[in-house]
This record gives C-alpha cells, structure tokens and sequence, in this order.
C-alpha cells in the first residue's frame, strides 16, 4: 500500500495575531503547507514555522495565495495569468529564502483558498501555477484536489511538464464528481471525530467513500489535509496520525 | 586603475503607477538595485525589471526596504534587528525567485532608503541585514556608502563574514567626515552636469574631492550610484559612461 | 436644456507616485471623484485633492474602490455584500474628514473600477452600495453608467431610498444595449479629438449616437466623464469644458 | 469625588484573526477606544465594534495609529508632522462614517501605540494630532498619560484650542516623573490581581501610589486603561468596576 502523507496549513499567523496550534500539530504531520504573506504569515512567522518544520522534519511547502491578508486570500480576484504566474514566484522565493536560512528547502507547491479553486477550475489559472514552478524548479509537485476523474488535470499538468499530489480530505463530503461539496450545504463538513477518522481510513486503504449522490467513489490521493485550528480538530489530527502508523508503519 | 562600475536604483514602478526611465538607464549601468515590493515595485514589475537587466547583462542587486510603500521606505521605523533579518531575507529570495525564472541570480544586496542610512549608523541594525545576507549566501556582497574612514564598518563585515561593496555619488556634497550633506541643507545636491560630471571623474581616478569643510576627501569606492528619473539625470548618467570608457575602457 | 456636469477622477497618486494632471484638469471639471486610499491615493493625496477642489469649487464626490493598490481597483473580488458596505462607508467616511477639515463636504459617491461595473451587473452588490450610502446620508446621490434602458436601477435605487446621477464617456463606444463595448474590443475608446467633442456635443444635446449595432442610442445622462491622464485628454477636457459652455452657458 | 471613567483598546481583531475578549469587556467600560485599520482592525470588525459599542452606550474613540499592521502600531515611524495631521484625520473620519451609520458619533481621540508615545514626547507630533482635531472637531478630547507635571503639555494643548483626558494605569509601574516604567524593565508590568485592584483604587480616590523612586505620586486621571485581553484581565476589570461602584456608584 502506497503511505498516504498528511499535511496542514501551517504558519497563518500574522504579526501580533496568532492562529493555528502549529506546534502541537506540526509533529503529527509529513507535509506544513506555509503561508508566504499574501493572506498570511510575515517573516517572523515564516522564519519561525520554517524552523518549526526543519526541527520536525517535517517537508515544507509553499502555500502562496491571492493578495488578500484581510479575506485571507478567500476571495476571488480577477488577477491575470501573468499577474498569477509572478505573485506565486514572488511569494515561493520569499519562503525558499527562510528555508535557505534554516538549512532545508522548498518541496511542493500548495495554492491557498480561492486561488486554489480557481486553479481546479479554470485551465488558464492552471497554466499560469504551472508555469510559475516550471520556472522556479520543475520538480516541484502542485498539490492539488484529487477528484473521481483526474484525466484532464494531469493531461494538464504533463502538458506544462510539472508534477501533480493529490490531496483528500476527510472532514469534508464529496459530491458524484469527487469534488467537495460546497460549504454552503448542509453535512458539507463531518464534525463527528469517528466519521473523520473513518473516511481517514477508508482513503488510505484504497476504499470507496459515499459521494453526496449516493455513488460509491474511490479517491487515489497521495496526501491527507487536516487542520489544527483548535484543540478537537488536534485530537483529531492525532487520531488520525495513530491510524495510519497501524495501517501503514511508522512515518 | 580598478573599474568602477556605475549602480542605479531600477524597477520602482508599482502597480500603474510609473517611476524611472529603466529602459534608457538599463544600456548604461553594470549594476541594477532593484527593488523587492516592500518600499516600490510588485511581482509583475520585478519580473519585467530582472529580464531587462539580462538582456543587457546587467548585474542584479536586491534593494531591500522597510515595509512602507506609501513613504516609499524613506521613513525610518523602530524594526527589530530580528525583524531587519527576516525582512531582508524575505525580499531577497523573492528577487531570487524572479531571476531564477529568467535564468539569471541576484549578486549582491543594497538596503533602501531609511535602512540604507539606518544600517550604516548602527551596528545592531548592520548586524541585522549582514546575519540576512550570511543566512542567505555569504558570497553576496552588501552595498554601503563610501566614507572618509571606513575601518569600522570593515570590521564589523569581516566579524560578520560578509563582503562590502562601497559606493559613492558624483551629485551630492559631502562633509568632512565623507558623508552625504543632507538633503536639508543648501548645496547638498549637484544639479549643474559639469559638476556631476567632474565629480565622477575625481572618483573614478582616485582624485580628492572637497568635503563641505574645505578639506580634500579621497574616497575608495567600487561603484558610483547614478539616476534614472528624468531625461536630464538620464543625459548625466549617459556622460559618465562615456567618460569611464574613456577612462577605463569598454565597461 | 439641462447642464451636462463634467466629472473626472482626481488624486489617483499615490505617496511618491504620481498619477494624472489634476492642476490642469480641476479648473475645467463640475464633479470630482476622489480616491479614497484603497485603488490609489493616500491621506496626504486626499488632502491636498480636496483643497484643490475647493479652490476651484469643484463638488466633491467619494470614489471607492475594492482594497486592491497594486491592481488599482480594476480586478474584481470576490467580497460579500456586508464588506462592500462596510468598506464603502469607511472610504466615504476617510474623505468626508478631508472634506470638513477644508470646509466643505463629500457630495456624491462614485465606485471606482471593477466596483462600479459590478454594481452595475449584480443587484447585490448595488444593494450594498446603496445601504452604505444610506447609513451615511442618503441624499448622496450615487452616480452610474447611464445605458439605454435604466428603469431597473432606477427602481433598485428607488427600493433602497437613493439618488442616482447617470454618467455618459465621450470617449467610448456603446453596444445595442447603451452599455460600453468591452476594451478588449477593436474601436472601444475612441482616440480622435474631433470624434470625442462630437460624441460629448451630441449628448449634451440630447441627440443620438450611433451603437456599435448601428441603432440610435440616445443617453440621458447627468454628468460627462472626462480624463486628464496626459496632454492630449487635458486638450479633449478643454475643447469639451468651451463646447459645453456655448451650448449652456458658463458652469 | 470626580468619576473615573474606564477605558480600553477594542476591536483590534483583523480580517480572520480574533483578538481580545470584546464582548467580555464591554458591558464593564465607559470609553472604548476603537482600531481605525491602520494598526488593526478593517471595516468589518470596525462597524461590528462600533455597533457593541453603542448597543452598551459606551463612548467611542478614535485609536489611530501610523500604519504598520505587521508591527501593530507599536513601531515608531518618522513619519512629518503634515503626514500624521493627514493620517490622523483620515483614520477619525472612517470611524465616524460607521458611527454615523450607528446612529452613534465618535467623542474623543486616543492615539495608539508607537504614536501614543511619540506624541507625549515630541511638541511637533502632539501638534500634528491636536491639528487633525482642531480640523475636525475641536471639542473632541484627545486622551494622553496623566504624569506628575503636566503643565507643560496642557499649555499646549491649550495653545492648539483642544482639550485633554487624561489617563493613568492600574498594571503600570511609574517612575520619579509619573511615566510608565518601560516594559523592558522589571516590575514594569503588575500581575497580582489585588496591586492591580488596589493601584486603581488610589488612583480613583486621589491618594498617592509609590513610584519606583519611592516617591509619592498623585495622578490626576479622568479616566484608567483596563485591558481585556484574556479571561485573567476580563476578570481584573470587572473587579475594578466593582470597586469603582462601590466609590462613585453605578456608571
């Protein structure tokens, strides 16, 4: 069986505001997706998570999104693929400095909120993320949702000569395309930790979850986000963590 | 005679906002200090500004500021020497990341502004942007002004690990102690071209200059900062490179 | 016959950048938009665009925007109708202070850029408009795209209990529908001074221009948008402002 | 015996990050000192503040700040004295446009942070702010340190034709002059809940407290800063407005 990777959103602080339990999650987790400052995280913080990661070695990855710090990078913004292709270089070289600073580096590529959907959805927004590692560092992967059908994407992404992960979630319900179910609905978010950990489970184990349809949908996912926004969301991070080093062996 | 290579501050449009004649200044420098999106400039423009230096082979300098587009990083603030490092790093692997993509890599540091003057006043925030640049790639050299007496910051470089480059100006005054007259005194800036010209010379040939107090200043500098905001200071750049070629040869 | 105002957007620099001839366009103009520091301007700008307006008893009119500096307004962003409210009203209340602190007031408000095509397509965002207007002082009119057929807006305007004043461009084409053919568009801006005056005369006259589907489109405007970017648009005000003043008398 | 009003900082969460226990504090204070978006703060949180505010019938104040987000306001910048006027007035009026559309007002000033201090110690500062609030109201209040001597600052004070509040701490150590001890010093910061409690109680009462001289010092205060930072400080609030009741009666 292929590890499954779990990673999270790491490093979303900003100057004096503090979110995230990042070091209570951050030993539990193979993969810190870091906020580079555009709805995120400035230097301190980065620096700071950087070294956090190094410690845990845990694997870095830029999570650079829209210039958005008061949305938090979730709105969408009708920024140019020329205007995308340069802000996602801008903002993974500001981290692979902190990296270079704390003797690691720069491992993948993780868009953040509404430039993450975006991405998904729209071909030009792909090529332009794509275009940006491509001339960064072609061999860095873009994580991205792993959906029922991920033809067109990876067509796309050999296209572009780059590398895809694809990421599950499971605290999230799936619709019959294997996209998420948006949070507007109801049951979009599983709150219950069994329910969590189970689809946990069934991901890493190759198994069918129940999309929101009713089909039976198998998601091939390399990585597993979990978040670390509080304390049940921690346990839950754990638990999950346990289940995997009985499935899988220690990480 | 030891060349010396003429530095111009480049790329500090932003946004649709236009500033500086690059592209006529560009053919004429061997050094642009480009700046990183924290005093001036964005993704977009960096980009633009790194491929234009290397098409004309022009070295590129990280020109980094404090975080003060509105007073274009002209306003000292009370940053942390931790903070100091950290936004240095982060605006120069930003830069990075830009020359990367054009093929090319950043060659030095020049601090901006506020922490250009700030730096050269106090050891903590000197030692700040040299543990940035050590952190980052000791061999880069860190652009300072040239003064009459230099030991000191000799010193605290070579206890630091890092290379100086120093810089002088051929159209502002200086004192007895080989520093630039401020702005805020008569006299401080040269605006007549023979004068600017002639000052150029005198550096360039290890010539005294006459500081404000009548005493001779011989100044030991590897680079001239020149300008590039209008189409005189554009004709003045022009005449100092052809009088350098004269001097020295083909730059 | 009714007066046609002229409008313009004014005080788009930004701390060192500057932006627009406002000296050369300010005598010439009846309304003028003010940015309000999230598009462009700063506290400094505002100041000294309002007093400039009073000099010339110009009627000031508040001109916000999205929070987007770097993309000057234009992108659209994905905000909810309670943050178009809120950031509404904090624009307008920013440069009503700039306006009591030089004895005079905000007239008007006029979004700016991707906010006033927005309002204009999503009934929404025009309702998150109208209520910050509203809350400030409802007899502020809110000026919009005059287009052929205004009875919806209208009636939206009359629901939420504001005025409108209806904008007509000199300078640009229209489709069928009275609404702007897209820049992107082959003969969208109209770059001939004698074919901007015709087009400013024929709608201040009340006749019909001619759409891009060749039908008469007659505007009922309130209000022409003039530019004062360069020489050449100061010409086209000034050619307009003389237009006007024979058909109408002085302003 | 003259009333001593409460106050504290509010609403300086910001975009998606929460900070301060508002809710908590509210109902305990007289005066709440509320972010304008410079230091903290955006128009989502300010109105949501504005709005909890007048629902207790707390007096609102304008807490502007230079603009730092990252630094929090707690840098100090060299920003010129038209530069703070502008900023000041710019950060008043937005907070009153979300009064107005409160049905509520702003009815004092107190600077924040780094400005709070510069202000206190640099003539040219303190007229910068007294000249946004001569421009804007001059019956606004603008709050500052009650110290030992303050005939000087009311001289100037009354010299811009504005009136003072002035302000005294219960977790503050003071030194000779009736300054706060700095917070890089030990002892600065009073923790014990009961020297909290009973240094508000003399300040109420007119008596002395030691200042680290060891001499006695009388602070004439209008009003006493309390923090709501956490449960520990919610809790030292409300025992002081207990206390405080008990002097005067109810608020």
């Amino acid at each position: 069986m292929k590890t499954l990777l779990l990673n999270a959103d790491m490093g979303e602080s900003f100057g004096p505001w503090v979110m995230g339990l990042d070091h209570d999650v951050m030993p539990e987790v193979d993969l810190a997706n870091i906020a580079c400052g555009f709805h995120a995280s400035d230097p301190d913080v980065m620096r700071r998570t950087v070294r956090l990661a190094a410690e845990h070695s845990v694997g870095i990855g830029a999570h650079p999104a829209y210039p958005d710090l008061v949305g938090f990078g979730r709105r969408a913004m009708a920024c140019s693929p020329a205007e995308i292709e340069n802000l996602v270089l801008y903002q993974v070289g500001a981290l692979a400095a902190m990296c270079r600073a704390e003797g690691t580096e720069v491992r993948y590529v993780k868009p953040h909120g509404a430039l993450y959907n975006d991405m998904a959805r729209t071909s030009e927004i792909f090529g332009a993320v794509a275009r940006a590692i491509k001339a960064y560092d072609p061999t860095l992967p873009l994580m991205t949702l792993a959906t029922r059908n991920t033809r067109e994407i990876r067509a796309l992404a050999q296209e572009h000569g780059i590398t895809l992960w694809f990421e599950a979630f499971a605290d999230r319900a799936y619709d019959g395309e294997g996209r998420l179910v948006s949070r507007a609905e109801a049951g979009a978010v599983h709150h219950d930790p069994d329910v969590i950990l189970e689809q946990a489970r069934r991901i890493a184990s190759g198994l069918p979850l129940t999309a929101s349809d009713g089909s039976d949908l198998i998601l091939q996912a390399d990585t597993l986000c979990v978040h670390g926004d509080n304390k049940e969301s921690v346990a839950s991070v754990r638990a999950i963590r346990q289940m995997l080093t009985t499935l899988q062996g220690p990480a």
